[in-house]
């Protein structure tokens, strides 16, 4: 069983593969009488949709969700919120090469292993970033009952490569001004620009880039969360990994912070307006697993796209010999951009389940 | 519910706190008629215990674990193992001046709001580090029946504040000279004594430092995990942040990798012995939730111990006006070493699950 | 959250509403490469089918199921398989009058309190027995695995009212003979001709009928299964009371053994092709939740159908007035022949994350 | 994993066997600040207790918890409340015969199998009835905190072996004066009197009986609960069947529901006090999974102890021959009076988790 995000009181069943008929998801415990706005959902999931910018596929996904249950004249009624988005637009030929010669750093081999050659390899499969598609809408979903209960996400590109934007400071997180390009979210203009550059010349060397997401949570309550293995950490990181492409994430300064004396990493409390806050963040809103009342800020490494041009060296797996592979089709140079829509969609389905 | 790792067929419910009368842990699944080695488990939990040497606390626990169920003649009998450690040397009169001013990155604040007050502050409650004992028994136990299945994890401190020890690396992973000082595990001796140094002079500066531990689980099979919420970064990571401290976790090249071009940070496959392996390894043994076959590798950041004599400011909880606080007491300028032992623990239980 | 069967290593994720777009279910967890029984499937949904005969209600549903994702060349490939069925067919007008009138013994009231009157009362809405059509169909796929494991399931009407069939006994259930009407599944065709009369009777009446269903599984193994809170009647009751109507549950001799004395309700033990037996099965193949290796045996009550045309009374939830409440619309005089398609598929989905 | 109730909220992990160092349970996620009443407490488990009256086993236990952790100053603190109870008394001897010689309608074979004849058979091992009393000693923990907030839970005999009590109606399970003997709960005394003199029989016999317990949850909010798969019958029926000895359960009227007529069984709503009821509680409580706000009714079969002095046969593990089997020691011709304390403590520990 894996294609579940199971909370306390919300789930989350992904369903789909790229090439499958469709692909959707079916949430469950959204409270009832939510009237939901369509115009954001659609919002939320143009962030993530490919072919919107020459930084990411030319691949066009339709991308109609079809809302099968769980909304009656667009209010919930309790059951379960069941989507689908049918799959058009797919070309099953450009991975028939791939049956038996794994592509580096995809999940073809492993895969292959566990489910005995049987998985479904035509576009990744159910591996398939593709299927972020319906975790955003869940997350756009649940961001619009957390905004009625005064939490908000923010999300911004921390870097591409190695050029860095500005992080989250205590100031900039809270200002209304912070409005992100939400195809290209970052604090600094320029710093962004300079991201593009990078992302355009790893296409034009049929290369491509990773990156850090970071991401904000606010106004959350003090005093939600669990101690040891239910914590926000926890259960935060657990449903992230969730995502394709995500290797690492850190809470506050993380791995920065193992650099630091505790004198220099320690957050001082203060009082701001008769309630108790730190004076820095370096704890990222999180202490014992449970949240201080700071905002929650976390990073994750989204790897580089793992599907290049570039040839390079396979495995034939029925002959046991090294094969050259040249990877044909439409890829992504980098996939930050759309992987912060998801990983905000998986933020939001997680920090309601919390606060619900 | 938190304290309480639950696997598919492994469960660790820890329970106790740092001044209770007991601390322990019911450990369910474990399989029937495993011959328990009692020395084995005491040199695991030798490795966490505190008061070995002059770079942990001087407060020696004496942590004698007891076996109430479970084992009947050294075997396991399919029953719940339980243990508990009696609670000695305890001195609650040193935290008698926190209960209304929380000290600053501990749990003390979130968990007063969380608890209404009623949380048992004494020697950090059951936010303790004390709680990872349990823990170490369990990891012990789970270690005995990995390796008679040919999985090993090996633990190293793989920096402390900013001197890093060298990496693991393919080679070296599977030296089986690799033998590290239990209390102190490092590749490299000569980093070893400069992280030594450095927290000596924390300690002396009444000041206390962080860093980074690394774990490669060697063994696993290829095929093992879940794609998408129940993979292999999910759980581990889900586990491994109920340990006291930890704010960051990064498989394969993690953070690093996301500097990378995708041409660097793929891992090209190759056969030896007739096995497809890949030649490098920034995947970490994890490809799309799934194991690969190569060492699982992870590194983990364990934030600088909280507690410093250094005076810090915090806010007293019934006036609401800031306070100087100066923490008393024995006091671990770095808990890395005998985190590192924790985090193998979980690490051990979380894998054991996936293989059972 | 509500609508998921969750195994081990199965779940099933069910959503729809009477008269939502369409119903379906994520079915995750079935092994990769299993050739699908598209005839088997039909067959098996045909059971629960309405519309079939005169004892079930007139209402015709087209119940085509789509598979949407799942099942690659009518092999599964390692995906969740996912289904739908679009409701067509649907008179929402029937149950206008029923918004603020609670219909006894249904679902009504409860659910307008939990969902703060936003529940689809459209057909049931969520509660409809129409939910168990995707259960159906994960059922059938499971049971096609079980069989392939030697393993079977048995299922028929126990009673109708005061009419009760022969029961399951140890002989009869091996006997391949025993072929069962799959609309109408009894023993003895006699009783079943009686139980027709008096569903006939109640129909003629406007008034409904309840019953008995029995199920054995035929082929576990002795040893699955787990003490105490995970045992086979523990997962077995969860599951099954999540099909409408159902009010009870009892294995093996249940509340007729409660009669006996332990000298006439214990089971001697006995040896028959080399394999222990048990002389007499009033355990029903259970033992502290272990399987015995005998057949698991259990009985369900299916409430009578609480939709009747006799007029009743209810309360209008705005007046809070009582009021006489006459339900029109097509309904079925007695579940309990359908009920069992949807008892057998439960038990399939269960015992299928029992074995594998 | 099989000790553990799970619940959202609360979890109870039971640990020990008859015969090992102790037994015990550790209660996670009872809220902070909870004051705990020892004498209620005591109480509750007195009702388990054995040896008290000539209607049980003449074996004392001394039953004496201690608290490991979780209470400090006789207040909960938040952290997993851990209790101790110390097995003394015991006489391993007395089970040496039946290693190989499986006790009939015991666990003793299937526990084998499982096990791989590795389990503790001394006393029934983790199978015994004795793991019911840290059951007990959480379930009035909750009993506790549900009364503080209106719910209370009656439960009495509802019948021992073929005589039966009167049953709960709606006058009388309101009544104060509704006080059961808490050694033997019946509403009936002349009933009682004639239940006792069956168990004086059947010990005498060196026979045993079974029965059926009913209970009833008063001031259950309506709206509580959920669809399908984790209503309220699903997850009382499933922590219920962790009790050793139970075989069915049945809500409100269950399986003489059954017999009924739809217009006999459902239940019209009427108003009692500006309050939406129903004129009878044929659905016990429940509709669609989801509280009515009616009482929960439900009645559990308890079957006959199978421990009995009357010679039985067995199969011998070793020699695979049938041989006569003869059980000494001390027996309970009738344990339904103690497990009723036990189903009422699941009870409560279940509903409080529905009510958190």
């Amino acid at each position: 069983m894996s294609s579940i995000i199971k909370g306390n009181k919300i789930s989350v069943s992904v369903f789909g593969q790229s090439h499958s008929e469709s692909i959707g998801a079916v949430i469950d415990g959204i409270p009832a009488g939510i009237e939901i706005d369509y115009d954001r959902i659609n919002a939320f999931m143009a962030r993530r949709a490919p072919g919107q910018s020459k930084f990411s596929t030319p691949r066009k996904e339709a991308d109609k969700p079809e809302v099968l249950s769980g909304i009656v004249n667009s209010k919930t009624c309790g059951a379960p919120i069941s989507i689908k988005i049918d799959n058009t637009n797919t070309r099953s030929q450009d991975y028939d090469n791939l049956k038996l010669l794994p592509r580096p750093s995809h999940s073809d081999y492993s895969a292959y292993v566990k489910f005995g050659g049987n998985n479904d390899i035509a576009g990744g499969g159910q591996f398939s970033g593709r299927l972020t598609a319906p975790l955003c809408y869940a997350g756009a979903v649940c961001s619009q009952i957390l905004e009625s209960k005064g939490i908000t996400i923010k999300t911004h590109i921390f870097s591409i490569k190695d050029v860095k934007d500005e992080a989250f400071d205590l100031e900039n997180l809270y200002d209304d001004e912070l409005e992100f390009d939400p195809l290209f979210p970052v604090i600094s203009r320029f710093k962004g620009e300079r991201m593009k550059t990078v992302i355009q010349l790893a296409r034009e060397a049929g290369d491509s880039v990773g990156g850090v997401v970071e991401c904000a949570v606010l106004g959350m309550p003090a005093g939600i969360g669990e101690p040891m293995f239910d914590g926000i950490e926890n259960v935060i990181s657990k449903n992230i990994f969730g995502i394709p492409a995500i290797k690492g994430i850190e809470f506050g300064s993380g791995f920065s912070g193992t650099e630091k004396y505790g004198s220099e990493n320690n957050d001082n409390f203060s009082v701001k307006d008769g309630k108790v806050v730190t004076v820095t963040n370096n704890h990222g809103g999180i202490l014992g697993g449970i949240t201080s009342g700071m905002p929650i800020v976390f990073r994750t490494a989204v790897k580089p796209t793992p599907s290049i041009s570039i040839p390079q060296t396979s495995v034939n797996l029925k002959t046991m010999k090294e094969e050259e592979l040249v990877i044909h089709g439409r890829h992504d140079p980098c996939i930050v951009p759309r992987a912060a829509a998801a990983i905000e969609a998986v933020t939001a389905i997680t920090v309601l389940d919390l606060v619900l």
